[in-house]
């Protein structure tokens, strides 16, 4: 039966030091290093040989598998680095104190563009070059970026609109996969996790907002002939 | 003017030890950690997006790819791992003591083995999925080389079986990138790395032989329109 291990990267230094993260790159902190290479040893007694291994374009989740890989063995399996596995845009928010931001619009609303399914949070402004977040330009001036069409970038995601980018990936990708019985391995972050988990789990949007996705904690699927999930287990690492 | 950065991996624990590496994967050193990391600050300099790269299956080449794409915070492109970029099959002497086989064999024979273009090393026995080397199985029982054609896993090779099986790797895939205007990063192994030389600069055989390839130091190529090496400069990190 194949296997699905699903996990979020290790502790970012912005979730470190409270900021929003989303698009803006940034790298693991010596927690979430060290986290990425226990969630390794952990999976190592499972004895799992993937064929193949996805992660988000961003440097925690590439990070994160890195290590993994390196615990396991299995470096050498082909690595996807999808845009559409990154964390949700969070809009304004993003590179700002999540305290500062509570602040100025007050707890319950920040609460809402955080675990709401449906809520934006306020768009970035229109596209512009020689603005930077944290040293970072706009995705749209962002190399990192540069094959995926203008219109598909965002300028503020909610749980709703990142499962309808995650959900091509796992479709036409992921999906196949599995029905080819091969075991693959996904770091994602919390939303594209959120939104992973509605999509195989075929959670309701009330029930995926309560989905808590702690750093660093392998989520294993096994799945039956139907791609029914037939057992869940999370490594504690 | 499309460039094309090579490198060979940092020191390998192997490399430390003075064991024959080959196809069986070993880690880097320390010492092989620590100049990845000086290649990929080194490289930064130079101010190069790339826009694909390329190591062999073995993990030294991988964690060496891995460390310089952190430094040059450009872990998002894409990286094909190809068995097609391993060092060379080294037949009987992998996994064995350098001076072990001097001892044995003599000292002009082994040096004749590591640098001759032509003369192969003695051919590992016959497949056998019940022998190991340092714990690894032969490459027929490896699931790294699961994708790989059976005929074409070597039992023993030198500098022109390795630039043989180099070859489509560079002409089909890579030469296209550099045509497309592309920058591409390789990291491979000294004998690989040798081959690619040849198949760049158009070295006779006895040329190629006399090449010496230092750990982590990256050779950086510029061509013209007719892919003619417009320009070679090594950076010593």
């Amino acid at each position: 039966m194949p296997k699905l291990v699903l996990l979020r990267h290790g502790q970012s230094e912005w979730n470190q030091s409270n900021r929003f993260n989303g698009w803006i790159d940034t790298y693991l902190s010596v927690t979430g290093k060290k986290k990425a290479q226990d969630a390794g040893r952990a999976l190592l007694k499972q004895d799992i040989h993937f064929s193949r291994a996805y992660s988000s374009v961003l440097s925690r989740t590439i990070m994160t598998m890195n290590r993994i890989l390196d615990e396991l063995g299995q470096s050498y399996i082909p690595l996807m680095k999808s845009w559409r596995l990154n964390e949700r845009h969070y809009g304004i928010l993003q590179g700002e104190d999540k305290d500062d931001m509570r602040a100025k619009y007050g707890k319950e609303q920040v609460q809402i563009w955080r675990r709401s399914y449906s809520v934006l949070p306020p768009k970035q402004p229109a596209y512009d070059p020689t603005v930077t977040i944290a040293g970072q330009k706009y995705p749209a001036f962002d190399h990192r970026y540069a094959q995926v069409p203008y219109g598909l970038l965002p300028l503020s995601e909610n749980i709703q609109s990142t499962e309808i980018r995650v959900r091509p990936l796992f479709e036409e990708e992921i999906v196949p996969r599995l029905r080819a019985g091969e075991d693959v391995l996904i770091v994602a972050h919390g939303t594209s996790v959120r939104a992973l988990t509605k999509l195989i789990e075929g959670l309701t949007p009330d029930q995926v907002t309560k989905v808590e996705i702690p750093n660093g904690e392998p989520i294993i699927y096994e799945f039956d002939k139907s791609l029914s999930v037939y057992k869940k287990k999370i490594i504690h690492s």
